[in-house]
């Protein structure tokens, strides 16, 4: 049985494979005639989206969110149902927290196992969608990832991750189908990812995302972040073997402008090595590196901004650049779409 | 590209064709033989529904609810669902809150701004449905309508609204559809919108929309309310150039009996001028203005009650009055789900 | 118009003819040669669940939820979807409480009555499925059972429970369909309740409920729990009624070992007389009734454990009976799809 939680369940030739479906998928609503329903008008919309095949139909999915969410909600709900399959949102987090530890006594907060809960839900739904987040953003709670990996243990269906503590999959996925778009192909594409200022302690597993798609795709990354906010030893461990098995490569620096230096593709995002870490705003170094356009204009004049959203105007990035030609944000933010359709197809496969 | 949040976006002309098309796909509904599933029964429910045209078929709606729902909501999900589409209702306010101001330094509690919200479910889905509520309801605030009209730049696809800080303008064409119900029409219908009191300071999108909506179709409109609780005067002017088009009437008085007097219809609701304002408990006076099934039978025996709902029963209006023949309440909330199927339609033709 | 909210609306035959129906279709899904989507695959899906009658086809089911819910809330949306209808699941509870009482003052936290809620609702939906827990467990409030009775008063389409404060008969009739399934039959099954130690004061609608459904399935039920966590006097009469008539019967103790020897299914649950009664992990008394694998092996080596789930692992039950060869709570779990199909399949019959 097919999980996928984290790209290490891909590989390197998965995420290509993915990659190239989920173009294939864009592609066939495309050639349906319509990009969106503003064309369409009552009664013509027959044909549309009918270019999809119905590979889910009579399947349906389980979203459950630990953490809340608007964008994975609505793209994983839209993706099922574009497939002819049908989703159903639990808001698992307003209802009650899940315990996965294995061995616990439970007496406090937490008033059913994963065990039950996978379980159970494996029964009503033919594949299981799951958020859930770390409480804070230690490394050993980040790569533990507990919640989702007792889902994997538990489930009698596949599971897909929403987010949890180490990565978020989808998210990219959708990055590098950006990225292949843009570019024509994600090998040796010249991606820098920046870190960006926030008024919280962000987990990682956005970047660690980035990282894995962009090395198992085969991209030059660079990474810039302030001195004290390296990622995890073991995801850059993890990445530089898939960038060595897929001739990409992997430098990190605390130079911001030398990262960005002939960049084609410019990622921001905030995290935090841990909850106690320094807010950026209080901390005028950190404050210095919200993205402006003003960094595009002087060192990647043609390089295009991405950022997985929500982001925080003028706090992470200016608004001047989200607002220019540069911002590809929400191409990206509609790529979610077709990448967790051609997943959802992999896992049933 | 259509939107609809306002009353003004359909204008006279529009209001008219909505509320045709509204009863004639009722009549159609009713036309299949089935009010309701009662009288189907498993197995014959095939027919049922199916003489509505699925003109949303392969479209989807994204209904944003930055304030919650109960009436709204289901009807909105229903319409979209009978028509053939697709529907997803997001407790946006429940994730987070949403910046409109085009400005804001994003460092407080506002983590996405509607730009890339906006820009994002338009990617996604082929309408969106919003209700955003002010914060409050000073004239100021109801006048700048700021998160629907952000909706409005922002998105690339029709937006509707599902009740804003101005008008609850779906609302409104039900008021009207049950009027032209009861009456056989709009044109002339004695209309009396009467103020009533709340334990709190309720916004004015209700009482404006029967307004707006009540003008556009030619009614004769009485409004009594307490001195000091007057609507918004460019409300007020827009109503009056819409009642001039349309032949209809609009006088505005604090004698609410004189109001009452012959009226064909009577509408209760309540609204302050602003959130400071006193609650009617506290003061006998505005308490008195609570509505009874003896001001009908001592003012207009024959008229009809109508209101939004929710209602407080014994606060704004006596339980003897909606336990009364005069009361159509339920057939108005009914009414939403037709002309919201309407003003689905129109978006998108 | 049938309502289900009581096994009472069922009586006993009617609790045996949904029981054979509910068989009937898990055989159906089974018999379309899937028992989930896993060995399906994309494509393949087309057949699966075909095999189900699309008996609510064009028919929709409201779900309103006055208190929160997993288990519940995604079994009967996956039941009405299995039978080709449309349902919607409505978080009431976290958009505002409904009143019941027919004479009240609304001027406090609970801004609609339930005649205005149902009578609307039934306008958007063929059913209404209503969860509604009291807020305490007195005797009295459970008796009464106000707001799903309320319900019943003004709805104008069939109401099923999806919980109330007195009964959840889904549950029981599931309950009583893994019986079936684990001895072939009900009637004359030993099947021992035995109270559990919790954390917190539990309502006794589980408990009720699966007394009520037992003793109308002809089982052989014993009762055992510490002094004073009596079940309502009502219910026990009403059970023993349903016994006589099934050729059950029914015993209450207070000795635990004794109620296990020779069980054939022994059903944990935690339940008080009053949200006042000793917190069990406080009382040593009480803490001493936690079920163990030790029980089963002393006592009845051969018998199931059923629990309604969710279940505090360590508190109520130990680990290692819910991990052992004993546990078919995952089966009893995944049965609420399956009768709850029948129950709507009833109520529209």
């Amino acid at each position: 049985m097919r999980h996928f939680t984290h790209i290490a369940d891909l590989g390197p030739d998965g995420v290509h494979a993915l990659l190239a479906r989920a173009a294939e998928l864009k592609l066939l609503q495309a050639g349906s005639g319509l990009s969106s329903g503003l064309s369409s008008g009552p009664g013509s919309g027959t044909t549309h989206g009918q270019a999809l095949p119905k590979t889910m139909r009579d399947l349906s999915l389980g979203m459950l969110f630990l953490n809340p969410s608007l964008r994975t909600r609505a793209s994983f709900e839209m993706a099922m149902h574009k497939l002819g399959g049908h989703a159903i949102a639990m808001d698992t987090g307003a209802v009650w927290n899940l315990e996965s530890d294995e061995q616990a006594v439970m007496n406090a907060d937490r008033p059913e196992h994963v065990k039950e809960a996978a379980g159970v839900l494996s029964r009503y739904f033919d594949v299981l969608a799951v958020r859930a987040f770390a409480k804070s953003s230690t490394l050993g709670e980040e790569h533990a990832d507990a919640t989702i990996n007792a889902f994997r243990r538990h489930a009698s269906v596949p599971v897909i991750s929403m987010e949890s503590a180490r990565e978020h999959p989808c998210q990219g996925l959708a990055d590098m189908l950006t990225v292949r778009e843009i570019l024509g192909q994600t090998q040796g594409a010249k991606i820098t990812l920046v870190w960006a200022p926030h008024i919280k302690a962000l987990p990682r597993a956005v970047p660690n995302s980035l990282l894995l798609s962009a090395a198992a795709a085969g991209a030059d990354i660079r990474i810039a972040h302030p001195p004290g906010y390296d990622l995890a030893p073991q995801v850059l461990t993890e990445a530089r073997a898939l960038a060595q098995y897929s001739d990409g490569k992997i430098s990190v620096t605390d130079d911001r402008n030398e990262a960005l230096q002939g960049a084609q593709i410019v990622y921001a995002k905030s995290w935090a090595p841990s909850a106690e870490f320094a807010r950026a705003p209080d901390n005028p170094v950190l404050k210095a590196w919200m993205l402006g356009s003003e960094h595009f204009a002087q060192h990647c004049p043609e390089a295009s901004f991405l950022h997985c959203l929500p982001v925080r105007r003028n706090v992470e990035v200016s608004s001047s650049l989200l607002d220019s030609v540069h911002a590809r944000v929400i191409d990206q933010a509609a790529n979610r779409l077709w990448v967790q359709m051609a997943a959802l197809e992999w896992l049933l496969a």
